[in-house]
């Protein structure tokens, strides 16, 4: 791969994604082994840097830079200079003279990782900025169908929740039609609103007219905040109408995948039968994600030859 | 040691007990070493998920794991998506897909850790379940005191305090009763009731009717939380009729240990110069801490032979 | 270097400076590999233990202890047994019972990482104490100064802002008058009182009266808490008097470095174009602060000859 950054899939080649995907089942094996690690990573700085609250993703990619022996630092927003009034270029700025290798950022302004990633020579990894990006979740979701599917190409996958507010919606919306696959999407019209249809996507409004056709059905977290800011008008409500539950899903193709991008409010998106039951592949994302992390990591920073810090001691 | 984890001592038999506390005195001399750290967990994934807040016994732990050169992640309550409403099946789900070998785990609700242990492959170890037990306290304060007293068998501990609510109470009073000694309590009777009788001690009320006969004498940390809800009419109440001070201390035996879990409300469970005074074994408890975590790691773990990771890097 | 700690730089020799700043210049092309790390430090336990809030610092030296190969434990303040009412020789008594190597300790207290060095075996090295010192940052400051003076001999060094409650100039005024250099501060009367000359340095009172004689203008951050309490009116006085900004910067030599400790309040201490123009040397301060970090830690420390750890699996 010869990017420096993986910022979006938009605008990421199918042959990319594929190395992508290859390499991280490659990796899945490292995770299943006693000694869980590859000294690939060593001595490299691999900075996560969350400005909003985030505990999977930001596990997910701290173990996966420690299985590639990396050095981790965490640099969260709670305890940083950025409360004193820094600007986010002034810490970026700090965190380069670190010398870091990679910058694993959450922000939530959109184009905040993009911004430092045009002026500074480590990578860089989107791990959600605003409402626009999280490539490396839709990695591991397109990851885990493709392990069902055999191939996304020709498949359906229907999107359902607030589409319109979610980066993990909008990855896989621009990896899916990459890789040849048809994305409906349907919820609320404040939350699927008709000019979705330009990013290639079908918008429909009820889950019944999503259901019967889809290959995987991705169920969204719901903002309680933003039911509350009348969108909608209860949670009760939602659940009512975009919530899976098993007569529902009695609607869709008995080989249907379920998956949700987590954490689950069981009992609004989906109920906990359809969470926990055999047509759920939600873990799986989950283990998928440490995998897929390990692939960007790994493709992005490339592997270090090993026995290479040149000795024992620098200052000696 | 065959057991998956480590949930409590209760029903940990006295060979087990033994074996822990060889193997944890053992371990004292690595961290001795200039170079305190030994491959053997190299390569394993411990988790430490606190959902209560704890410095001490988290970084002990932590760094039992890293001087046995595993990788540490923290999971902590505060930044967790626990608090987006997901429940501790679903934590702990999640968790379980990023494949760790231990999870070392703080709850406030009874049980907590039990659950996950019978649902999963990896090892728990409960740091601290509500007011059942915290049994790697209990092991680290019995190999203080066997140092010191070279058995338990016979030996006579008085513990004073809040008995009841005190899970490192709970478990001393388990692995005690297991090696053979005589436990005594001691505490104002809404902490002390009668019917702890029931679990095998002898319930006393004034710390004079324990302090005579004592070997060892535990004093427990008081929650000033609780004692602001009508258990005692104040602090200061406590410290007179239960607080250990030097003029109590001259009732015990000349040999007497004196015991503390930490923090030590100074004044209040005991006056400075007994926390600091010749008697006082609570620093070795500390040290011995680290130790008694190594060695639980090691026996729930068991030991990699080192050089297994199977050569530099995986997915080339 | 033949001390245990480094509290402040009161006191420590021009050879002792030298050597410092000579190791950390070597230091510095370990952060420019692509493995950054030298297995110095393997072993080893270095805890940063930050009772006040600082990202930059707490990182930098986090950073430099992973590239010497130590194992790194965080104990910070808002997660301590310290809210819970412990004292910090006890907190200290605790860490001392978990045999670190060092620790690196910032305190809203004068005099506390002294108080601790004299009591225990660890060396000690002061991230900052109340309004005392904070010798890393005077000595990466001075490395960055050395880089581009040659010497620091009969230069010139203006500190502008509240030097009476800076700890980073009270470390830079007692190191450069070691090295030979000549300090002039300035600042309003509050924060620059006449007092201040017995340290040795020339106190001005308008930014005009050390401009111009200046080899190096070191800003100070501003505390706006500190303004609100009555010592200058507003943050927009304190801007057109004590602000650098081009005009005044012209009436400085051409050759004048400008540096600050950063964060920067932009627009308050120095304009945008000032911090990021050709003059300002503020990032290579970052950069030299990890190197600074780690020559410290190498020096204090002393590095381990490697493959000590005497084999696989003590407990075995």
């Amino acid at each position: 791969m010869k990017r420096k950054d993986l910022l979006g899939l938009r605008g990421v080649s199918r042959e990319e994604i594929v190395e992508i995907l290859d390499t991280a089942a490659r990796f899945r094996s490292v995770s299943k082994r006693r000694v869980k690690k590859v000294p690939t990573l060593r001595g490299r700085t691999v900075v996560t840097a969350f400005f909003e609250n985030s505990t999977r993703t930001k596990t997910s990619f701290d173990l996966a830079a420690k299985r590639l022996s990396a050095d981790t630092i965490s640099f969260s927003s709670s305890t940083s200079a950025t409360k004193k009034g820094e600007t986010l270029m002034d810490t970026a700025r700090n965190l380069d003279a670190m010398v870091p290798d990679a910058i694993i950022m959450r922000h939530p302004a959109t184009g905040a990782p993009h911004m430092l990633a045009q002026k500074f020579p480590w990578a860089v990894i989107n791990a959600g900025d605003g409402i626009n990006e999280h490539p490396s979740q839709a990695l591991l979701d397109m990851l885990t169908m493709r392990d069902h599917l055999g191939s996304l190409e020709g498949k359906t996958v229907a999107i359902v929740g607030d589409v319109y507010h979610s980066r993990v919606a909008r990855s896989n919306i621009y990896g899916l039609s990459t890789m040849g696959a048809r994305v409906l999407v349907a919820g609320p019209g404040t939350m699927c609103p008709p000019a979705m249809s330009e990013l290639g996507v079908e918008v429909r409004h009820r889950i019944d007219e999503v259901l019967p056709e889809a290959d995987v059905i991705m169920m969204l977290r719901i903002q309680r905040e933003r039911l509350s800011r009348g969108m909608m008008s209860s949670v009760r409500e939602y659940a009512t109408f975009y919530g899976l539950d098993m007569e529902k899903l009695r609607r869709a193709r008995p080989e249907v995948l379920v998956m949700h991008p987590g954490p689950i409010n069981r009992g609004v998106e989906m109920t906990p039968d359809v969470a926990d039951g055999e047509r759920s592949v939600i873990l799986e994302q989950v283990t998928n994600g440490v995998a897929v992390r390990m692939a960007l990591l790994y493709l992005l920073l490339g592997g270090a030859p090993s026995g290479s810090d040149g000795g024992d001691d620098a200052a000696a």
